[in-house]
């Protein structure tokens, strides 16, 4: 299968009048390019990431999660904006025409693309190490994105869902478990969820927020850097999921504070909104946890039952 | 250097008050997501394209090339939407941090981007084999974009430029070739020049466009698909340039035909504007040919001398 009956098989799901689903995508996957309509009054919010076999995701994982993860790690960066996601494109290296790997890799992302609503309007493919490129436009109305720098004293700093599952599930991979707690972490990281509905939510209510992805003392660290500030943290409030518990009993807490692959938000509110936050966060399917407060000064201290508690830097880097 | 410093060295190029140069560019590179305002009135218009060592271009190309080209394949599909380039992002794979190779790599990017005042508002960067993907922003007045699904029987079919030097120059890579002829079509593949202000001139004019990226009588094909119809195309006006007709005394006329990389634009145009056409044309850098005329049907059939040509299916399949 060449790279036109690909993109014709799995990718191009125009019907066959010709329109595209969303009426925002006047011209969808064909052309040079694609045109998108944005409605009047809203700012275009854009990002772009990539995961590659071998650095994001172990040689074995399956196709469906890749689909899956390549898409949701940028809803994930959208929702750290408290923007809405519309449009997507997509570029796909493959070491090889594999149908059936295609099709599955193209399941997990329409599956999870149709859950948000989100089109994709273009990309290209071309024969490489496994691999995928996406970069998605949303939209958020002037001044209301919420960004890293805004953070200030004060404030508390919160996270929604379990930090540290993605991690020890990727260490799970690839064969699926037959303990159900192993399986269900497994899937945390197969399967991240992002958190698109909170994120928006957060406008006006959040004062900064990032996401999750290269782990939570890694991320907040940057959160606290962009806005001027420090942090005290309480590692003993750290919303510990049962399942991380069971199978990472001596690490779970190592899990939660420096494992990546969350895609879970971290975010500032003034102690003066958190009834609000309280409010809206009933609706969500996930906890949000206050994990520590915004301090004047710089950098992140954690503490575990009254003790310092210092966190290593395991941050992955590239070079 | 890692991720960061690459980041922060090469790329974040905002000044020191923290103030994207573009306006429109509410917030750049360096949270979640890039914010962008886009006038009202206009649509947006979006391209992605990449470009992988071994495949687009060999080993031991020169790293400004590479982040010249990058950019201006996807700046090309810009144009041939007749839209306007404003933003892009780019997702950079890189087998080591070599710090000389990305900021020639740099060089060559900006050099282009700045040359057209469109700016780098995000991106990723990881470890890989060599290779770039450019997702660019464009926008255009709703109903002004040129298609490929506009040609309509009895319109002429243009061709910018001399198709046909970029694989020339290609075929002539890596080393700089002491003979000029030779040098300047190395030039042509190392350093394509996207047509973006004849493409926004088009608008209006042109009734379908696309760029020169596979090759002239491949893209051609796919144009007079995407129309419903067929051209006859005359193989003698092909505009080969004398160093073309040099260098490649025997295969000028193959290499015009079927030579990718060109990023000239393809278009047609009806009879009654020809006049308008050439008026508009005296202000390029590049000569405007008309090759052929648009036919009810289907294909596209060159002759050379009266005689019917057949033209080989050399393009580049990735599978």
């Amino acid at each position: 299968m060449d790279e036109r009956a690909l993109i014709s098989t799995f990718f191009d799901r125009r019907p066959a009048a010709g329109r595209p689903a969303r009426p925002d995508v006047i011209l969808g996957i064909g052309d040079d390019a694609a045109v998108l309509r944005l409605d009047p009054g809203f700012d275009l919010v854009v990002a772009t990431d990539s995961i590659a076999e071998g650095t994001h995701f172990p040689a074995g994982t399956p196709a469906a999660s890749v689909g899956h993860r390549c898409l949701a790690v940028n809803l994930s960066d959208i929702a750290a904006m408290a923007a809405e996601p519309l449009w997507f494109s997509l570029a796909l290296s493959l070491p090889e025409s594999d149908e059936a790997w295609v099709g599955e890799f193209a399941r997990g992302l329409f599956e999870l693309a149709d859950r948000f609503g989100v089109e994709l309007v273009g990309g290209d493919t071309v024969r490489g190490p496994l691999g995928a490129t996406v970069t998605i436009q949303g939209r958020a109305r002037p001044g209301r994105t919420v960004l890293r720098s805004g953070a200030a004293p004060g404030d508390g700093v919160w996270v929604t869902g379990h930090p540290g599952d993605a991690v020890a599930g990727r260490l799970l991979l690839p064969e699926p478990a037959s303990d159900p707690a192993a399986e269900a972490l497994r899937q945390r990281f197969l399967y991240p969820e992002p958190r698109v509905r909170e994120g928006m939510a957060l406008a006006g209510v959040a004062t900064a927020m990032l996401d999750v992805s290269d782990g939570l003392d890694d991320d907040l660290r940057k959160l606290l850097a962009a806005s001027g500030v420090g942090a005290e943290m309480d590692a003993g409030v750290l919303p510990l999921s049962d399942e991380l518990r069971s199978i990472r009993a001596g690490t779970a807490l190592e899990c939660a504070l420096t494992g990546g692959d969350d895609y879970e938000l971290c975010f500032t509110v003034r102690s003066a909104d958190e009834p609000q936050l309280r409010a809206i966060a009933t609706a969500w399917p996930v906890p949000v946890t206050r994990i520590g407060t915004v301090v004047p000064g710089a950098g992140c201290r954690w503490r575990l039952r009254g003790q310092a508690l210092a966190v290593p830097d395991t941050t992955y880097r590239h070079f």
